[in-house]
């Protein structure tokens, strides 16, 4: 057998732990919703900020995910290194629930707004040196190096998130702003590989 | 490898990550079963309520994951908007155990019982939104296109559980049991569709 | 694509999502085992018989996972009875964490211990009623139904489950000993299954 | 089909299952860390040995995800015996969580320390097991076998868990820095096993 299709398939296991993990993260979120602690509309609507942050992660979970599918739909070599990257990065991304749940119970304060942001920070670093780890193992001229390109997205989601994290402390809603911003950056995948990876 | 290949490996693949996401929703679900309070029959009946909306929320996803199956299976073609569509009917769904919970703890309240009804009815229509995606995305003419048709049931889904969204207030037992009825309704998979599916 | 390969496509996707909900469940479980009060040894041993209760349910999961994947490997054809009698198994066995919490926490109690015990004996009818329905769908002559033969060991089980039942009243470790049984029973997968079903 | 075909399924299938489990045990783990009681640094702090403790059990058991890769990768053959020793290695791994949830808790007292050595032992131990079935399966001339070689850091692992339990009650640092030492010990994966694997 060939040494792609040996590649391949580890990209094709690696992708599917990570799927795994990523569902497992996604979901379990949902436990640090609580229920309404009456049965009024008061009660409920207090539960309405851990409900839009809960958004906001699932949705930024949900980016990860399509990216790290048309990432590693692209690439052809796995080191140990590369193994080693992505688990880097299933670990901040499993911060992200208890951060929401943070985040959720106490929307008001600066301290949450800040680590928020430097776990989405973790997160996305992370995901930035992934890339980096890959195009070191599969090359320079590889498919998923060329279709990668500048990452000019990637950059501005590390430092949407870096002054998410000092603005936090001036008004915890603008940290918010800049955070659901980077949602709203990558919710379209990236075009260029998702078609240059096409065969 | 022709286009088609390349479109039913990513409708496996988007079917997968959502039987994974399915699987945690369905099994976390029970976390929020409590174990009762006294080892007495009495003690033991509190967590009757809990018990028999597990049963009515385990039986939704449970159809969920089956229509999804057959959908899926019938799907040629995905579009981004075909995966985020997909990712906003999972997004509902992961909103079951919560909602769910807080029937079981006070089922005999209206508030209760209509968000239950607004979070189905939001399942619903992501999912109706996810089939009519799908048919943009592969044609009306396509298989999955003709086999789905009028899609009676999802409209009949849709209304069933306005209609307990409003009912709650008058009676919740009345909200309950229209969405009951949505579970009767779906019980068997469109066969048409299970049909024409088949190669 | 001749049906039998439909067949075993669909038994694969069928044994792929309740490999997904066993994974779950077995997993979730542990998050019932609570952390001791104190550092102390009294405290860790008070911990003991939730520990012990823990043992018994993986090992009972285990053995459904075991089971499971032989009787689908033999398996050529899927029913809509046989998607539905799979779900019911598995809503039992989603059951099983939080019986098995209530026994590591009053398992001096007749009552926790004999609804342990019908939790066990719905999923071992379950799990029988599968196995009839999947019979039906592949025919008194298939490699399946061969394999099964009397299923001797699945009328034990649901025997000792309901003697248990029974029991707990008397002593509760009396029907523990046969819940224990039943798991000693199984821990061999049936020989002629495994044997008749490979190629 | 041959039989090496039949026993390459089997072990991805349980390679699968395994995957599955790890997903959610490594994920779950993550519900063991508290959302701080306040929103001040010094409550964040208190949440630091909570982290640093999940930092390292989220290694360890990426350590485990990264071996049992190498090893089911390169087995040829599945046996009864195997699939248990399997089942035995994610029983030790599913206790990991509330050891790591004990050790953040209490992380000063010895107990704790002592026996989130236990545990760790306890998974060491299991995979040594499960090496040693393999190699039993699939013969002391196979691919893995000879991979495998002498086995000399579980061994070591096995060692420095051991001397970590006892020391935990001279001080408990110093069986932290014996767990780290196992953790750094392992972080590279078995090259001869990995590299004779390949085809």
């Amino acid at each position: 057998m060939s040494i792609p299709a040996e590649g391949r398939r580890e990209a094709q296991r690696l992708e599917g732990f990570s799927d795994g993990v990523i569902a497992v993260v996604i979901t379990i979120m949902a436990l640090g919703l609580n229920v309404p602690s009456e049965t009024t509309w008061h009660a409920l609507g207090q539960q309405l900020p851990s409900l839009l942050v809960y958004v906001l992660s699932f949705t930024l979970i949900a980016i990860y995910w399509n990216n790290h599918h048309h990432l590693f739909r692209a690439t052809q070599a796995i080191s140990g290194a590369v193994m080693w990257a992505n688990l880097h990065l299933l670990f901040w991304l499993s911060l992200i629930p208890v951060a929401t749940k943070w985040v959720g119970e106490a929307h008001q304060a600066s301290l949450p707004a800040s680590v928020y942001g430097i776990v989405s920070l973790g997160a996305a670093a992370a995901y930035a040196l992934l890339v980096q780890t890959i195009i070191l193992a599969n090359g320079r001229d590889s498919i998923v190096a060329r279709g990668i390109g500048s990452d000019l997205k990637g950059r501005l989601s590390v430092i949407l998130f870096t002054v998410g994290i000092g603005l936090a402390w001036v008004r915890p809603w603008i940290a918010y702003a800049l955070y659901v911003g980077v949602a709203l950056l990558w919710l379209v995948p990236d075009r260029r590989l998702s078609r240059q990876a096409s065969p």
